[in-house]
């Protein structure tokens, strides 16, 4: 039993941390923070907390914060890394769902999210959670970037292909589609009902700020730098990432179905569904599971990848709890083994 | 540890059982019965079981249902009264998530249903399934008839007032609102996304199914026969019954919210929210709670009860694993501690 | 040909007022005001808009509003009160589609609406514009109060019963439903799509702003004071509202049928179903009808009306083209032809 | 003023086409014809017709038809290559809006919809109804093949590229997002709300019908055989496709935005966004418009193209009025000034 905080916890990527949080069988909640929200009962914010979760939101204290073994970010971009050197230093453990730690370089940190990095010393240390790339190295994080959910997405389904050299590296195409909780819990125009259902539209395709944390995943895989284009995709629904990869065959002799099935034998999260499939974003809805089929169209040289997520799962707060358990001993799969809420 | 089985599977009430068994502590799942998919694994009509469930659907056989230790049926109505007798006769516990056993009269079900009751002899034992009601019954009881949706929703929001005998029961208002959902998995024009999305409707208002299910149990409150309007509407989202409920006071100097509070102090699966709430759906999506919320506007005469619950937990599968665990001495919250999935 | 001013038209009534007013035969739109988007065109907000429209907003400029015939206020409530009489004064007529004039007693507007009514002195020439009671008063106004959409469909499905003395008048109950543009283009979290899709719930029960409004039409049907519960739901949609009411009859002798068809028989936008029928908001949808059924389930003493409407076309913006129509002697079908998108 | 007539309109694509049909100026509706729906008015079928539409369905009679100077036909594939060889024998003219005459090879037809082709010795004298490139040939035409939805949308992106010869026509990428309308009105599982809604998915990606369609249109523009990878997905919506066009560029100085305004300057339902723009499928919805924006993130050599337009209209029963428009010499916009519903 460890004792955790959770800084922020108003966003979608919080509450569903906190559901997460309580139903798992080794931690102790004892500190959720929110400057905006500190003494109202978090169940007043979130009515399916209601008799689960008691706690009522807290202004931060990095005190009160160093009394817990682990403590997860699940803040905007640019406020872990305002805190973390203080809990590094007091020997707490941190993971960061946003995306202070996940680029290794500063300065590209800087090109892509508008401010200098607070404590560019710290990347070299910081972890990047995918756990189907980086298992060791995560046991043994005091610091982990938990990914960000387009890369998860996206680096999963490539993964096989370029650790393999099988396709060519620089013309990937990444056509991804997530549904509205990616853009959290804002009040913002474009997240209304009325805006955003019935309605499917691209957006951010100059340049979208996953593109460097994906593009840096693929080129460790690939051994080599990659070109890839990033699409992402608003579709009207709550929960989700579909992920439509595309890329051209080096080598079409490779049976891809058992390179993908052997790839993730292992992987207790990634599911390698059977030839000919079609996964549905509904089949990981509220679970940690990231399900992937692989086609060639028409025996082709195209290689066409279809992964989906729950973005607030793998692609956030189960992968936290997945690194979590990677860190501290626990089973990986303590409190991930909710099955998807269909229909 | 006791074998459960399941007859017809197949229904958005099946693979939500099947999703809750698949958790429970204490069931071992050993047969799912269905004619029309005998042969096919359950995981490949269910995605979000793959991995979770490994049986497949075989066909209803009798004698294999007899190995079990209870039965649940998921069935079309008229189903399960045709294979209830042998089950009881081998020792095995029922639980009919359909109508057949709801009822306590023949001769009205065969009215409401349209063909004759085929074990009307069995109507006496059936046990209705609202353990807020019934739970003692529940214990003993060797055959339980699920309540319906709307049901458990309106009742549970009228109990208070009708055992106290507060209102006029001459007249009362059920006007109840439930998700596509309830109409099932099978392929009807009026259920298909492009019809019943961007669309709200009533329907059924000369007459229910679920008009003499309500008004038997709210009767049985009552202490005598009630007068009782029930509007069903059907409105664009996958689950949840939000029912609206208002009746006349015939005393106004009665504290309701103490009143509603203190019937359901007990009841782990009944919240009474805070003056003035307001419940959502959302807030018990995929979890067996129903909450409820007590009005009196304009401190008028009108008293106005909201109750929401998941139509396909608390208002069917959840409901029968609860009624399980009443009858097997488990503990009652057991494989039902699930926190709705919000966003 | 007549030219017009919109006054605020950043929200969903304005939108919908500018394509309406797009397609009308006898109007030149001159100005649309709006003070946080003055610059920018109108289609660059609202791209359904390019290429129909090529204005763009501007600063709101009582000189220049002068110059139109007719200004329609699409504002927030409290806005149109200020620049009214000044409208008046130039000869201009007004069409207010908030509240500013809805309401005949300047202190039941302040008790509602939370501020002080900054023209008392043209409420008692403010014409309520719901054609179907007031069209000979609505042809000779110059300032017309333009319906909510709760109360227009509220009051147009107890009309019949109400003037024909069918009912008992002081327990009438109001449920209705609203998709969620009801509340507006505001970036507010309670309306983004993460929150309220695959969501239902009341709210305002305590009391809605539309409560005093309703009660006023109705006591004039009535010629009495009326006792009306009004509820209000959010439906996860963008458009329509669906109003189920509720009265207890007097008089069962009456064939309801007969009574709503001949009070409606000349009304161009409202549409009594046959006996029998549930409307549906999709069948209305972009459309100014509002449709009806009335029913008498089980043959008892309730009587329920269903009535549907476009909250943003018969419930704002298309009556408020009706009442213009009706001003200015044009046909009062003029723009107003469309038939609802379905799917 | 031309007669015409609808061979089956039970489906989305018919009740579009009634709906604007209804509203065009120079077209008197005189019969639609179902077998299963034979006598009943099509207003029962089609609530928003109510009051627009007084006609009933009828059995097909090919006399009546050939009454007409224009029938329609909205079949499923196969019903019109059996009727048309008899109208145009008649002198009536035949758009049909389903695929029998959109392949110029019968073998090619026949492998890919199952059947032999009943009339192969029409198919050299039909036309490809694309108006933006067929638009003379159209206006000849006894017999349109109106496209298919996709094949609209991708072929519009793709052409100023491909007539252009920017672009290697090899390794062309078009990944489409359908909303569910795409998928008929029948009553299949797959397009339950239940099963469509909160869900996103590839389908098809082996091998969809539309595949062979856009092939030959595209390589008509190119000038040569194309390579293309076709992936759809369903969306949870019910109007609107969003296609994403990946291809790469041979010549990087050309500039893009110029071609496409180019291209499309004169097209009445061609809107060629500002450079830097993401089209929304609302934008079109209920209106005959495609709305493209051409990109080239990160200055690379990949081309991206959005396109949208609503399946049901500029994909379907839109530009079939259009062709109707252009074949009988009636202004091409008649009828189709629709400005798009939003929200």
């Amino acid at each position: 039993m460890i004792k955790v905080g959770v800084v922020g916890g108003t966003g979608y990527t919080g509450v569903e941390l906190l559901r997460l949080l309580t139903g798992h069988p080794e931690t102790e909640l004892v500190v959720i923070t929110s400057r905006t929200e500190a003494g109202k009962p978090v169940a007043d914010l979130f009515p399916n907390l209601r008799g689960s979760l008691e706690l009522a939101f807290s202004e931060p204290d990095i005190e009160q914060l160093c009394t817990c073994e682990l403590v997860f970010f699940a803040t905007p971009n640019g406020t872990a890394m305002g805190m973390t050197p203080q809990l590094l230093e007091a020997g707490v453990r941190v993971i960061d769902l946003a995306a202070d730690f996940r680029l290794r370089q500063a300065d590209l940190w800087q090109q892509w999210y508008g401010m200098p990095h607070a404590c560019p010393q710290l990347l070299e240390q910081a972890v990047y959670g995918l756990p189907e790339v980086n298992r060791a190295a995560i046991a043994q994080a005091r610091l982990v970037a938990n990914p960000g959910c387009y890369p998860t997405a996206v680096q999963l389904g490539f993964l096989p292909l370029l650790e393999a050299g099988l396709v060519n590296a620089d013309q990937l195409i990444a056509d991804a589609k997530s549904g509205v909780s990616g853009a959290g819990r804002k009040a913002a125009t474009g997240s209304l009902l009325c805006e955003a259902s019935e309605n499917f539209k691209a957006y951010g395709v100059a340049g979208h700020r996953h593109l460097p944390e994906i593009r840096q995943g693929l080129a460790a895989a690939s051994g080599a730098p990659v070109g890839l284009t990033f699409v992402a995709h608003l579709t009207p629904m709550i929960r989700g990432i579909h992920a439509t990869l595309y890329a051209q065959l080096q080598d079409t002799a490779e049976d891809l179905q058992v390179l993908f099935e052997s790839r993730y034998r292992d992987e207790p999260f990634v599911d390698v569904l059977p030839a000919g499939a079609h996964p549905e974003t509904r089949s990981v809805r509220g679970a940690n599971h990231c399900r992937i089929a692989v086609h060639r169209p028409q025996q082709g040289n195209t290689v066409v990848v279809l992964a989906v997520i729950d973005n607030l799962v793998k692609g956030a707060a189960g992968q936290a709890l997945q690194n979590m358990n990677i860190m501290f001993g626990f089973q990986e799969q303590a409190g991930l083994a909710d099955i998807a809420l269909l229909p």
